[in-house]
């Protein structure tokens, strides 16, 4: 036996998310039916991040153990040619057999599209938030650097969340423009449910002028869902990398 | 009665094209069940382009007359909310009523987007062609230097044309990198079925060494479809633009 990685970009819109459900099709249950068709093997991947519907992902990882004679390379392309055109297996490759992606200490980088126009854009509908009001980048940089550092983000977190504690380090929250979008990015050691969501609706609310950017630091103080702005749609949101924490001897948080 | 000219924008991914037909979902049939629904009236409109299906716009055009007292310039946003996601009339206006967009002159410009990486992306499968082997895009602007001005463009046109010449202007062919992205610009007074996907399928056969740039004359020559590359799947293409041929003082075939 031995455990491979798979490194997975995906197109949420027809997803019911990633995690396994009943009733709905997720990401990690048409993986799980490409690797039985190519192994022969009952296999059920473990994902880094449990991304959820209608978010995409460049770069999700998902690890599983097999006895399968095919080099852990060689996944990629095996696994893409049985895959829907919606799911791709970038890469693939061999890791310890004791190597689990959700005790790794990592950082994830997301991105947040918003479409700041008058008009929406049907091409770009299922990637990105609309809003017409004009929204303010400076501004929204101003808030976003409050952000930066160790908080604790429970006023950034759905109050579903099951998660011990609520601190998480960002370690960068850049705001830019390119034409017509507004597209924030976002690197920490872990998030919240729905935590990049939240921050972004709430720089929204910065960048429309209905929320001082000074006011980010009551907003963290709160510890209060209810202080921050509203849930931006999952549709804007794609998960771009997961890497290992380099600067960490130890990497794990075992 | 009065004439009225709307600006549509879609993702023509669930559409079979442009143009009423039987059996098949057009972009031009789900409009004219919005107008109908807004106006009461039975609408057809005419298109300025009928593109292909799978082909995608930001500025194609349609007139069609109303009674309705609706303010021409509010048809735009009243159709809107009528309409599924993936079309939107971006904007409305009135237009003299003998004004037909199929017999003014016009620049149309289209936008061919490959995606020249080792790996197909998911978020960008609808709007681009994916090509994986490296495509030289100093190669391909030689090649496209060739095509622009007055040509006899049979060998980049469909046997299937019913058009009476095959002399079109190519006013500009721009061929640019951008990240994993090649981007093919190109305005003309007009194309010939399916002229910008044979052009972008043969300046893809330029990229990957399989043309030499300097063939592009001789390939012009023999008027013969065959002597030209493959035609680019319609995914990548997007009609960007109508706009009136602004130097000719009569503006009109008639």
């Amino acid at each position: 036996m031995r455990r491979v990685e798979l490194t997975v970009a995906y197109d949420g819109t027809n997803y019911a998310g990633w995690q396994v459900q009943d009733n709905a099709l997720t990401v990690e249950e048409v993986l799980n039916r490409a690797l039985k068709e190519l192994t022969g093997e009952e296999i059920a991947v473990t994902g880094a991040s449990r991304t959820d519907a209608g978010v995409h992902a460049r770069g999700n990882l998902a690890v599983f153990d097999t006895a399968s004679p095919i080099p852990p390379e060689k996944f990629a392309r095996a696994l893409s040619a049985r895959l829907p055109k919606d799911i791709c297996v970038v890469s693939s490759r061999e890791v310890p057999e004791d190597y689990h992606p959700r005790r790794v200490k990592t950082r994830k980088t997301y991105e947040y599209r918003i479409l700041n126009s008058r008009t929406p854009d049907p091409l770009r509908r299922l990637y990105t938030w609309h809003r017409y009001e004009p929204l303010d980048v400076t501004r929204m940089q101003q808030a976003a650097a409050y952000l930066v550092g160790e908080h604790d983000f429970a006023s950034f977190c759905s109050p579903h969340t099951q998660a011990k504690t609520t601190v998480r380090t960002i370690h960068a929250l850049t705001v830019e423009r390119a034409d017509d979008e507004i597209r924030l990015r976002v690197t920490g050691n872990g998030f919240l449910y729905n935590m990049v969501r939240i921050i972004a609706g709430t720089l929204a609310e910065v960048g429309r002028g209905q929320t001082a950017p000074e006011k980010i630091p009551e907003i963290l103080a709160a510890c209060d869902r209810e202080a921050s702005g509203p849930t931006a749609p999952p549709q804007g949101l794609t998960l771009i990398a997961i890497t290992p924490e380099a600067d960490d001897p130890e990497n794990t948080e075992k």
